[in-house]
């Protein structure tokens, strides 16, 4: 193809949406000022997406796999992997990896706090991770991160370890750790370093200065590392491998790095992005423009407020963080319009009225400067099935983007 | 995911089709008064669907798979298994299942009616059964049910039996009963077994008491039993073991009912429910809203009289079938509107100016008070292209109205 561009896909989390009676009966899509989408909506070309397949509804970190061209069903890894990568650590075929809590803890096992405090200072977490990161137990390797509040995330290196074991986190206060075992004969060394691992938390962290220090401040003592959603990554073909293209990820969230991360994206970091309203919605254009300008092929930027305002049923939050990525949307086109193929979507439904995931399909719009136009003029659930692309699925966006943008070969001579 | 309501489906069977000159151009959906099914257009989402694939002409029984969620490609254990299990029969894998009929032969083989005659009392079918269930050949156990008119099902039990062997009816009279033969070498057995059955049967029928009353009244002897579409029930996993559903089904045909439970629901009887325009539409409206309020996850209603008509070129019959079922739709919104996701459609069309399956596509809708809605107004095959479900497969509509019903699983975290 003649005309190279860049590809950009901008999601916004759990954007999609029903008909909000607080709005009207519209969505918040449709109730939304978004001058930047309309001009997408009316030269480019709009449809409906089922992010994995009609019916399924899927997860924050399935939909992202299926957006970056990789089918769930063969490649999701779990959360743990995606977690760890995101924060920080590394984790490759082999590796079993967790997301892990800091709890307290009586002797007898009994979780007093799930959450411990839940307020950590960066200098607390660090002092803990200190005591459990780099731990060998019977030859196995503990690699662990401190990320926000109570969280972290645990990567397992050795041989013969198995993702198959059933989680230890008892996921109610008042109840005792649960043993961790395995449910196939070939995970049972994997249960047993982790059953050792719990026990050897409370041994190191329960006499830590840090834990004194927070007793002695009224606050719960981080005694013990409880593990969940235990994952093991997969052998997976990069970006790089598949389509020979480098690819950006900006994103405030470890789980979107993370994932990511996996399929062999670079983690461009933006100063004061967050999941939040307040997000830097211009530092964010920026970092992308940037991206476009330097020698990025794929450059896919993540906004997690308006799932964030679905998971809270607050409408007037989620109509405004789809103005202010409308917004950022604007400015990235005043800066590299000409220079990209942009794709704007959700990744999956999450109505205000109900507040977690659902099947519903979202909205997609995908506009270059030469893309033929076709009769939409607005990105909204109720528009965009009027629309050139009809439905689509979440596998199949970026082979499109990367059609558009020139980055892929015909196939066949 | 919040909202938990029960999977409703009603399929018309046969019920698309293509402009009728009788009907001044238009379908017999577009000609009929339809106010329930424009209720649900309006508020809900059309589409057209493809039952299997684009340009694939459905059967009854593949057409019926899709819609439970089954491809049909993988799944068709071919007619016998279905209609045995529709009989009343058990069928389990390695069993070898066929339709039957009763026929009238010369002791030469030849045949002289295939129907012996058409009319069959219970008392006569039910003594001719005796005769032929239970027995045992070579160490096959057969079983038989006689159904209506020459109509019944066999199933052969034993060790190493397949279905790859050639009819024995001849499908026309005058000619002779054809020898079953293996179409690969491990189908010997049973083409020996099947060759037995039907000289056994002309030995055990022909001296009957009740074929030489019907030759005092001079009706034909069903003196010979004649078996087709042999196949052999394959190893699927059933709906409760697919979702985790209890499902039902409301259905005349005992093909619908053998199909509904070759995948594991359960049929639920409706007094005079049959395949006419007679059939007992309050009596199916009122027993889907009780299934709907007992702990149903899913409920299928079929309707033969649509199909019927369109064998038969009745054009103002369909149109009929159409209104009388429209209205058995809003009978059950009445009572249980609030509590539900619904899809009505068909199975395949059958032009009545055809009278035979066809590879056209079906309007398909599907509606609950919380799905989005789009523009179309009406449920009709010139309406529902422009709908928000585009072009859908068959096999994708369960997973969809299981997704919307809150039935089934976010994939991911």
């Amino acid at each position: 193809m003649a005309t190279k561009s860049t590809a950009v896909m901008v999601v916004m989390d759990g954007a999609g949406d029903r008909p909000v009676p607080e709005l009207g009966g519209l969505t918040p899509f449709q109730a939304a000022k978004t001058p930047n989408f309309d001009r997408l909506a009316s030269q480019g070309q709009s449809g409906l997406m089922h992010v994995i397949s009609p019916g399924v509804t899927p997860g924050s970190d399935t939909a992202h796999l299926a957006l970056f061209g990789y089918d769930p069903v063969t490649t999701y890894p779990g959360r743990g992997p995606l977690e760890a990568l995101g924060a920080g650590l590394q984790s490759k075929p082999g590796d079993v990896a967790f997301r892990a809590n800091f709890a307290t803890m009586n002797p007898d096992f009994t979780v007093t706090d799930r959450r411990a405090g839940r307020e950590f200072t960066g200098e607390e977490g660090l002092a803990l991770q200190k005591a459990l990161d780099g731990l060998d137990i019977d030859g196995v390797r503990v690699h662990f991160v401190h990320t926000v509040e109570h969280r972290g995330a645990l990567v397992l290196e050795g041989k013969g370890l198995s993702e198959k074991i059933t989680d230890v986190d008892p996921h109610e206060d008042g109840k005792k750790v649960l043993q961790a075992t395995p449910l196939v004969p070939e995970a049972k060394r994997t249960a047993d370093v982790v059953n050792k691992l719990i026990r050897l938390s409370f041994e190191r962290l329960r006499g830590l200065d840090v834990n004194k220090a927070r007793q002695m401040r009224g606050i719960a003592s981080a005694n013990v590392l409880l593990l969940r959603g235990p994952g093991q990554h997969r052998e997976v073909s990069t970006l790089k491998e598949r389509f020979g293209i480098r690819s950006a990820v900006i994103a405030g969230g470890a789980l979107y790095i993370g994932t990511a991360k996996y399929v062999g994206m670079e983690h461009i970091k933006v100063q004061g992005q967050t999941g939040t309203i307040d997000t830097n919605f211009d530092g964010i254009a920026d970092k992308a423009a940037e991206c476009v300008e330097s020698d990025y092929d794929y450059v896919f930027v993540h906004i997690k407020a308006t799932d964030n305002a679905s998971h809270d049923h607050n409408a007037k939050q989620k109509v405004l963080a789809i103005e202010r990525t409308d917004r950022m949307v604007g400015r990235v086109l005043d800066r590299v319009g000409k220079k990209i193929v942009i794709v704007v979507t959700a990744d999956h439904t999450t109505p205000v009225t109900v507040g977690e995931h659902t099947c519903d399909p979202v909205p997609i719009v995908i506009w270059s400067s030469f893309i033929r136009p076709d009769s939409v003029k607005r990105l909204t659930e109720i528009d965009a099935p009027h629309g050139a692309l009809h439905t689509i699925r979440g596998i199949d966006v970026l082979p499109m983007l990367l059609g558009y943008s020139g980055k892929t070969e015909k196939f066949g001579s």
